[in-house]
């Protein structure tokens, strides 16, 4: 499939509500629950995509609109949440991500992006040169990996209580090695 | 985790409002693509899912509470959907597959299972002596599984537009080989 902006913005808009809906209201042994040593929680998903919001995709996208192919961008902080996010309740985080998304895409829909913004170049600090447009579809696919990771490690909380089930159950052993 | 009948029947709530989140209204190109010969579409999946509320959890939960524990269950056809479902749409399958799951969590609740049901055996086809308690987690973890594919799934028809950023968003290169 090729990108489409109108498309993109309407899943990118589907995220907090989807994740409300799986994880707002379930107990701390769902929530705070993860797949083993450094692997993040639903609860940790949920500040991972609100450091999306604030320090990842609309900062890189606003260095690439300022039209210097060269500007690099800031490497991004996979682990900022742990400290920001200390005490805070997974409904509180749940809203911010809400807010913060709402904002987001309604910048990203003042610029009126075509074809040739969407071309538009910056470095990344290890991919070399990308374009607006590539950030935009990692931002899509981030999104639906996240809400995958959160499904997954929410399942492998049961690994052991559906018994001879788990073989037919591929989701229990998916990502045994983290990958991200 | 120990398997906690309220909460598991809490996530099976969630299921269809989890998945009006991510599929209403997207177009055919997100909800009609697959990951390759023999494998689900998001309009699969929940296709799949309606055939899991009217052939397999409950008909299965009804043989175990018969207290035979010799008493086989019927094969799962895992492929039913696809002559079922033709010609329907995606908004028609995920408001019958919140009906549908309504009314089975309405009858688990009535059937107020304690500790000494959840313990009853019956045999699957292939697994053998499965007891209440492990169909009631496969469930559960059966759902959450179907929804990280149906992201998964969504995820994978921009992996050629995120560019250099493939190889960091690890859900594009998952389930290359199906495993289920």
């Amino acid at each position: 499939m090729r990108f489409d902006l109108a498309s993109s913005m309407d899943l990118l808009r589907r995220t907090p509500g989807t994740l409300r809906d799986l994880l707002d209201g379930v107990g701390e042994a769902w929530s705070r629950s993860n797949e083993g040593a450094d692997t993040f929680s639903p609860f940790d998903v949920v500040g991972h995509l609100i450091d999306g919001e604030e320090t990842d995709w609309m900062p890189r996208a606003r260095i690439i609109l300022a039209r210097d192919p060269e500007a690099t961008f800031v490497p991004y902080d996979r682990f900022r949440h742990y400290a920001r996010n200390r005490g805070r309740s997974l409904g509180s985080l749940l809203d911010e991500l809400a807010r913060l998304r709402a904002e987001n895409l309604a910048q990203l829909a003042a610029w009126k992006l075509g074809e040739t913004e969407l071309d538009l170049r910056a470095r990344h600090p290890s991919l070399g040169p990308v374009t607006l447009r590539q950030l935009l579809a990692g931002w899509v696919v981030h999104d639906l990996g996240h809400i995958a990771q959160v499904v997954r490690v929410m399942a492998k909380q049961y690994h052991d209580e559906v018994g001879p089930w788990a073989p037919y159950l591929p989701v229990l052993t998916d990502h045994e090695a983290p990958r991200s």
